[in-house]
């Protein structure tokens, strides 16, 4: 059974490695809609018709199971991807991480960080309040750039985090609502402990890559295929920044 | 007569903004592609294809003359403009710049910083080389980002600044080779101030303007039309500071 993975760029490469850390024999289907990156500042309306194509290319190419990495097309298109995917179950980043939250009690106030779509869609705010959470919110859209940059440890990325992080003090969890930041939860702590505050980090990439795997039989194949809609050579280093391992992208119709 | 200027985003108000200061009644329709912005990672066949739909629809708005605002466009896209502009003429943003630097001998080396896209495709560097300039040229993603965040005096965008500008040290005039740039052409002076250097700074988006001036008639009516193909309210904060004045965005058809 294959399941099919698909972001905005290249971030969702990261749930791909760690879906195959926790299952080495999954078989993935992988989609980087690199010609639209980012999704994280364009309007609802656009991304759900980038991934209505997406999923249906997916399924074409055999998936069984449809994972929305990307948490601005979970946050803005799911019904979309819903709508495309026919009878193929579906997941999106942000189920898993809302329960999680269901699950365990975390500390609060939660601050919850995210491409400027994904705040704006407040999708996270109104699931974590509902839950009781008091919740800070905050797009910070430089960070995906900082990421794409290779800048983990520059002083620019340690700059864009003090702005940020300092305009939501006080929170004591910290949800990472982007694929991209796992990149840089490192820095993340260091800020933290430069600051002398605890503050517990989740990830959205890690909880959806469990919930991948749940729902995957014990064997497979440990088949990967990645497929991006611009295959840009800029991209290739970074698509092996995020699966740690030599990948050779086949360019896909565009979405 | 009409002017109608284009970019992947909002960058290309700067030009118009120019344009409208050395002429108040020219008349200009305004295109921004923010559904597919930025262009500066894409590939060329993608922007190609954008371009192209993009100068039809401004013709058929009645545009007797299209600019290209976009240096990346103009790296790699013009042919499919020309093509698509059939008899209008077409001013791109490289040619002025490139004639500036034959008609005035600049002090040199020359370093040329621009998007990832445009500086791949050594457009600047050839055209300078030929004209007997020892040309240092880098790709500088993230100002571009930095500057739509509106961190214009952010210690993020003079770490960045350093980390990229040290990087083409020696060079006695620096080329902005994108039409963001200019907005943090302060900090940039800031910089080689810092440094002691002494560096004369051009500028692409002022540049062009004179061009698209030099080809309209004396009199207009000071009409203007911003169209987007992605109205996210996100850009209208930094339409405005690209503009300096208020504006109304119209949703256009997606190129």
């Amino acid at each position: 059974m294959r399941v099919g993975i698909f972001d905005s760029g290249l971030g969702g490469l990261l749930t791909a490695r760690y879906v195959r850390a926790l299952h080495p024999q999954a078989d993935i289907l992988y989609y980087g809609d690199t010609a639209h990156l980012p999704y994280g500042d364009k309007s609802p309306a656009q991304i759900q018709s980038y991934v209505r194509s997406i999923t249906a290319f997916l399924c074409a190419q055999g998936a069984e199971l449809i994972a929305v990495a990307c948490n601005t097309a979970s946050s803005v298109a799911i019904e979309a991807v819903y709508d495309a995917a026919g009878t193929v179950p579906v997941l999106d980043a942000i189920t898993p991480a809302v329960r999680a939250f269901q699950l365990h009690r975390y500390a609060e106030p939660v601050g919850v960080i995210g491409t400027y779509t994904t705040i704006r869609s407040g999708i996270y705010r109104t699931a974590l309040e509902k839950l009781g959470y008091s919740v800070q919110d905050l797009a910070t859209p430089l960070l995906v750039p900082l990421i794409e940059e290779g800048w983990l440890e520059h002083p620019a990325t340690h700059a864009a985090l003090d702005t940020y992080l300092s305009q939501i003090s006080g929170i004591q969890t910290l949800l990472l609502a982007c694929t991209h930041y796992p990149l840089i939860e490192p820095q993340i702590h260091a800020y933290y402990q430069h600051v002398g505050q605890k503050v517990e980090i989740l990830n959205t990439a890690a909880l959806l890559a469990e919930e991948i795997v749940r729902n995957l039989p014990p064997r497979g194949s440990g088949f990967f295929s990645c497929w991006l809609s611009d295959p840009n050579p800029r991209f290739l280093a970074l698509a092996e920044r995020f699966w740690e391992a030599p990948i050779l992208p086949i360019p896909a119709p565009i979405a």
